[in-house]
């Protein structure tokens, strides 16, 4: 056996639908896949417009300059996150202000932001892990209460609700990720920005489109298109939005079949939580999650370097994740964190995320459960 | 007749490396097509390092990071030229400085350069139009003496050359363009960083890597990628990779394909050259061009309004060019022009772009030309 830790889905028509896109003469972003991606995401996450974009860290990028991130501006996430996140802040000037995590959910918790918010705090990055929602209520109010923007990173959040709510339409943006390591991908890149507020709705395609009224002129409405703002290209090529359209389709079936996976992992691994040997993903009450990760922990550092060991002995890929940004050198440069580090360290020393992907067969799955039931005997 | 003004280039084995990636399982950025790709432009653009990454405009943000252009510093470019090439500076907060063009190549005039250079000049951009080399030589002459950095703009000029140095590896980097209206595609979107200076080797990985040392971890030299710098993700999807790969395995025919159609419009349109009606292109002795683009300039704007109208009659489809930058919006916002406008502006007025791409058929030039001939008698 050699069980893979990750495994872009292939549902069937990915293919098809690429070759049809190579065949059409039509290539480059926003082409008719590319178009039916974005109004299939502007139907099932309601939204004033769905834009997709050569990866979840450039949708991100497309938000901090949407909201005009200005040098020492100060924004507020998670350290527990992936680089990008602060990445597309620092790019603008500002600086990052982290807060602890939950420790159920390694979110963002959401009772310490108040306390790191100060005069040059412009926005709130809501970082959705695992797929399962923060608590967004609580983060809406806050944010509300002192004119904050709340940027949500859904890059792992696609098809996730948090009281009925779309991951990704709650605050006033939500990035998505398509990276190959995500639910659904658009052929290994690509991302999302879903857009919420209305007043970011024509600056976004402008800036999308190089800082030009390009998407204007295409549409009949200026006789020439000009530089008009500063831009970048985040457009996602028409075979990447081929491929995604292929999965799209069967968006359901991908959820459904990711979502026993996890259950199974859950029911399965429940006993060795039961007796403390192992803790497993919480999932809040208001929370629909899309299976996007299992992870358990362990009781520390140590504890994890073993079991990784014995994962590696038994060929099954699990992996660690985030470094926490605070502790790295890029992390000391361009942020602090607020308060104390109660759980952001510890949590991810102790954090394992275990094989996951569409079409994991039961038989791995067991050998993977059997390996860590055995570690634990 | 309809005939297309471009036509992105497929050339047969396209498809067949597009599947290919589609079912390796490996299909994020730097997979087995990627490496390909980039150990072939490392060896036909000489150079220390070459990377793909998701577009023209992310090569040259690419760029704009590793020479570390800080708010207010000055960066020379011509004015006619693409949003791209200024937003990735006006990105990093620049102040652009445009310089008046030659009207014989549309290049940046590099005899106005050193007069543009202040205390805060930082950088010189050359754009090579068409595929058309800028003068170099003393491009380069006047960088060094200013210590400034020179970035090539050569999104038009894959296989052109400049004294026989590939364009790209003369200045300190060059940044190269795969949308599909460039000579080669990486299916609809994509480009290259070609860096030239030892100096960004590695940091070029790891900004492109979200500023990450995830290169480095994958080699095995450390064990946990961190966040050690400010990134993107500048990553090329393996899918887009391997329909790059079908066409630099046919670099050649491409190349030869467009040129013979360039030199064809040129030999018959070199008769209303000579009676004063049209102005073709010129290639200055130093440079081999590409065939990129054949553009005619006609008296001014008028006539080129009636000139366009009697190819939208002729069911041709020829477009003008860029709107000069500086006198746009966001170029009167982020730059200025320095000296006098004395051909930017009039020459992008004269000129038309004629359908080029690889595999126009004869008998389809001949009625552009003919359309051509017709209009001038
Ligand atoms: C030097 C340089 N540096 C960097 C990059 C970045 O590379 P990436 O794209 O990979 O990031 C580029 C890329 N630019 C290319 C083309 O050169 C450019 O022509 C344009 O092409 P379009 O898709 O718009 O099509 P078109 O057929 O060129 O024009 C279609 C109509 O649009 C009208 N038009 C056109 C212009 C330009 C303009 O200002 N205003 C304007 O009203 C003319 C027509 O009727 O955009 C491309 C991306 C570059 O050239
Ligand atoms: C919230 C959030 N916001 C924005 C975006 C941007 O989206 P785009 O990508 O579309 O721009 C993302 C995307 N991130 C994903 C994954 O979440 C992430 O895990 C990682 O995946 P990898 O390819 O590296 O593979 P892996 O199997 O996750 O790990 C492989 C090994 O690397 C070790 N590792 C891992 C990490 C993370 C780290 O810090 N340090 C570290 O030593 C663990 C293993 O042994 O990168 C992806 C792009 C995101 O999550």
């Amino acid at each position: 056996m050699n069980i893979l830790f990750n495994k872009p889905p292939i549902t069937g028509n990915e293919e098809k639908y690429t070759l049809q896109a190579l065949k059409s003469q039509k290539l480059s972003g926003d082409g008719p896949f590319g178009q039916k991606c974005q109004a299939w995401f502007e139907k099932h996450l309601p939204c004033k417009k769905a834009l997709l974009t050569p990866s979840g860290t450039a949708a991100l990028e497309l938000a901090a300059l949407l909201i005009d991130i200005q040098p020492s501006d100060e924004v507020i996430m998670p350290s527990y996150t992936f680089a990008s996140t602060a990445n597309a802040f620092v790019l603008r000037g500002a600086q990052i202000v982290f807060v602890d995590i939950r420790p159920d959910t390694m979110n963002i918790d959401e009772q310490l932001i108040e306390a790191a918010i100060t005069d040059k705090t412009r926005a709130i990055v809501a970082v959705h892990y695992a797929g399962v929602a923060c608590e967004m209520d609580t983060i809406m109010e806050v944010a509300n209460r002192y004119q904050l923007f709340v940027i949500e990173d859904a890059a792992q959040g696609m098809m996730s609700y948090y009281k009925g709510q779309a991951l990704g339409t709650i605050g006033h943006m939500g990035a998505f990720s398509f990276h190959e390591t995500k639910n659904y991908t658009s052929g290994g890149e690509g991302g999302l920005l879903i857009v919420n507020d209305e007043q970011f709705k024509e600056r976004a395609e402008i800036i999308r489109e190089k800082g030009t009224n390009r998407s204007q002129f295409f549409r009949g409405m200026v006789d020439k298109y000009q530089w008009v703002d500063v831009g970048s290209s985040y457009l996602l090529s028409e075979l990447q939005a081929a491929f995604l359209w292929g999965q799209l389709e069967r968006a359901d079936e991908i959820n459904t079949n990711r979502l026993a996976s996890w259950r199974a992992y859950y029911s399965a691994l429940q006993p060795l939580q039961a007796v403390g040997k192992v803790k497993l993903p919480t999932i809040p009450a208001a929370c629909t999650h899309n299976a996007h990760m299992f992870y358990l922990k362990v009781a520390g550092l140590y504890e994890r370097n073993v079991l990784l060991e014995h994962f590696k002995v038994k060929d099954i890929l699990a992996v660690f994740h985030y470094v926490p940004l605070h502790t790295a050198a890029a992390g000391k440069r361009f942020g602090r964190f607020q308060g104390e580090d109660r759980y952001t360290t510890m949590e991810s020393e102790r954090l394992i995320r275990l094989p996951m992907w569409y079409g994991l067969p039961k038989d791995d799955q067991a050998y993977v459960i059997s390996a860590i039931e055995e570690f634990y005997v």
